[in-house]
């Protein structure tokens, strides 16, 4: 039942374009018609995922309908070996044949996506021992100092022309927006979110503040400019300090931040407020410790500290295609975990907010984009990789529709520190977003 | 060394007087001089303290300063046993030897004893092993479906006259209130935190609401009044359930709210609101699984549940004084404790609001009418159990001022649950204190 995914393994090993994977039996055609077996193991994995309303098209244009449910969604097989590699090992395969061609849907990706989510976490309670061993996920890779330079520069550094392509406009944010009325643009969403965070952190002119992990350095610039701070911002990304520091430069905004390539463990200095938009998921539990005692000692007596992170509901493995193909070492934590992290530093934790159906939106709005520009895409890597951020995008909609993910926002502080709100009413005074203010 | 704790055991069996002590050495003065021993164990106290600006005067009047500091506070001690009961076991004996009036305090107690939270905290940092296992607190009693009736009668039953003595006249509540500004009387805090918690739970009209644990009943009369729904409140104490039906009949409320008589654990039907304000930290982490289960089945698929709870930053035993006189299985949990919950029942949580310094202020207005009322408290009952009842208050206040207590509103709701608010200002689209509605 194996021979399936061995054909998959050497993609780990890729870096700067890792989800390009060699296609040899892509798209191949085979005639003859299904094996009794065969059906058998397509009406199996239907029954074993929730009988979603899925038909199958067989390599030899046969047609299996699933059993009792009105089918919504195709499912086109290219070969029996893909409908092995799918049963065997669903979570890495799914992604993997869509990416190679091998497996193609007819209907709304994301709409499927999340009927499927829906329909396994159902489903999933009542798995045998056997399934949920053979169809789980394994754990993340390692995100020490250097495998952590590894793991960004596979997915961070594609290419600052890949990611403008499709991220927002405004400044370039790779992480949930804040869609604080429903019709927000993308662009006026995200700078919502940078708002929200900075009122969150009670930025007054003149603190220092530091970032970790900064991505192309938009939440910094934001930072200087609005709230006229002072930021040092961490990233080990060299792909976006150079266009972080570009468009510092460019709004005038140099002599206020200061972009440093580094890990987040190498961060000195005292500040009155740290913070980390989307790197958490890339810090790893093992590591949660460590980084408490980093914002330990560089949070001022007064200090605030918020980290914005994909979580879950409870401890659950990344699904093991996105960790391979797309986020080498990611693991979104449970709050219960996310709470680790504060307790092993003596937090007190002020404010949790769940934005979900935010980051729904968020992936929306970015996979709109990345179809509109879907043949440069391809021009600049390949078909392959083109589907496989297709499938991404996609899985990523559904996974926080479903409620498989959540996006938690955590506010803390040290325990001690008695200089608190006396309500968040301050967050809500005015809207967040740019064009209602 | 352990001479002294003896005597404070039978309290143990204390129920709906359970503060009282036998007082047989009380106020006992000796006059002999302290021996060189009993200076080295109040040095050795004072140092284990974290050197707080403490003096002690003692049986014969002879007064012994700290070293090095100033003294803000001075501490009276009636006999030498006090200070082995002292040294022996303070989380104990210093709430007993106040209640006794064998330990007596020059200066504000709350201060005091804020002073003395602070400056353990940070010497607790560096006790030795053994020195931790000797003043360790133990671990709460059982809060199974019996003895919870017990633990909840020892404390919520001592009489309804008693807490009309010093909790705010609008609805009773013995729970933190809410100072949305900081200059709220207790009555309106109070009133803004039941509107606080009904906007939390986006109650509307028509709808029915179930609460754990309902006091005197006060929250379900505000959401029928105020919200018109209809409420479903469990209480296990007599004495709170006739105060509570006797209010709602004379409001004319009856229609709308049923009051039970009964342990959470027997909640049926299904809610569009679950809401316990202050029951969880009588539930017991072992309980915890239970309980969501409870709510799970309790919860319309698109239903809120809000839980409001005394906390922890971090896992920690509750002060034994306080459970044993005060509080019998009380456990306040750390947020990672109390995602215990949440996660085993499956649930996304939406929103953890801290309101630490809330209570603080809450427990201040509420020492300031307890001693106001301290006659009628004495005439009730005796003067140790006004001594204790004031000892517990000002320790409270201390706790949450230097952040040893914690104060958590937790909403959450079913993890397949997409109905959920844009975002939260619709917590502040208007004041939630009555008088600046």
């Amino acid at each position: 039942m194996n021979h399936g995914t061995s054909k998959a393994e050497p993609l780990r090993e890729g870096h700067s374009r890792p989800n390009v994977l060699e296609i040899p039996a892509a798209r191949q055609h085979v005639d003859r018609g299904p094996h009794s077996y065969e059906r058998w193991l397509i009406a199996k994995l239907l029954r074993m995922t929730g009988n979603p309303p899925l038909r199958f098209q067989l390599w030899n244009g046969e047609i299996i309908e699933p059993d009792g449910a009105t089918a919504t969604f195709t499912i086109l097989l290219s070969d029996p070996k893909a409908l092995y590699q799918l049963v065997s090992n669903p979570n890495m395969a799914f992604g993997d044949l869509y990416s190679s061609g091998r497996l193609e849907v007819d209907g709304d990706l994301p709409n499927l996506m999340t009927t499927l989510y829906r329909s396994i976490q159902q489903a999933k309670q009542s798995w045998p021992k056997w399934l949920e061993a053979i169809w789980r996920n394994h754990h993340p890779r390692s995100t020490g100092l250097s495998e952590a330079k590894e793991n960004i520069h596979h997915h961070y550094d594609l290419g600052n022309e890949f990611y403008q392509l499709w991220l927002d406009r405004a400044e370039m944010q790779y992480t949930c927006a804040y869609y604080e009325s429903p019709d927000l643009t993308l662009e006026h969403a995200q700078l919502a979110k940078l708002e929200h965070v900075c009122r969150k952190l009670r930025l007054r002119p003149g603190q220092v503040v530091v970032e970790a992990g900064c991505g192309w350095g938009g939440l910094a610039r934001y930072m200087a400019s609005q709230f006229g701070v002072k930021v040092h911002a961490y990233n080990i990304s060299k792909e976006q300090l150079r266009y972080a520091r570009d468009a510092a430069e460019k709004q005038g905004l140099s002599h206020l931040i200061d972009y440093v390539e580094d890990d987040y463990r190498n961060i000195d200095g005292q500040y009155d407020a740290f913070v980390s938009i989307g790197m958490l998921e890339h810090v790893g539990k093992d590591h949660y410790a460590e980084m408490a005692q980093v914002i330990r000692r560089s949070l001022k007596p007064e200090g605030m500290a918020l980290l914005h992170s994909i979580g879950r509901n409870r401890p659950m493995l990344m699904n093991a295609w996105i960790e391979k193909r797309i986020f080498p070492g990611a693991y979104p934590p449970s709050i219960g975990e996310f709470m680790g992290l504060c307790e092993s530093g003596d937090f007190s934790v002020l404010d949790v907010e769940n934005l979900r159906l935010h980051y729904a939106q968020t992936l929306e709005h970015w996979m709109t984009r990345f179809e509109q520009a879907r043949d440069q895409v391809t021009e600049l890597y390949d078909e392959h990789f083109t589907r496989a951020w297709r499938m991404y995008l996609a899985g990523s909609i559904a996974a926080f529709r479903a409620g498989s993910l959540q996006l938690f926002q955590v506010v803390f502080t040290h325990g001690e520190n008695n200089a608190l709100p006396q309500n968040r009413r301050y967050l809500y005074d005015s809207p967040a977003a740019p064009e209602a203010r």
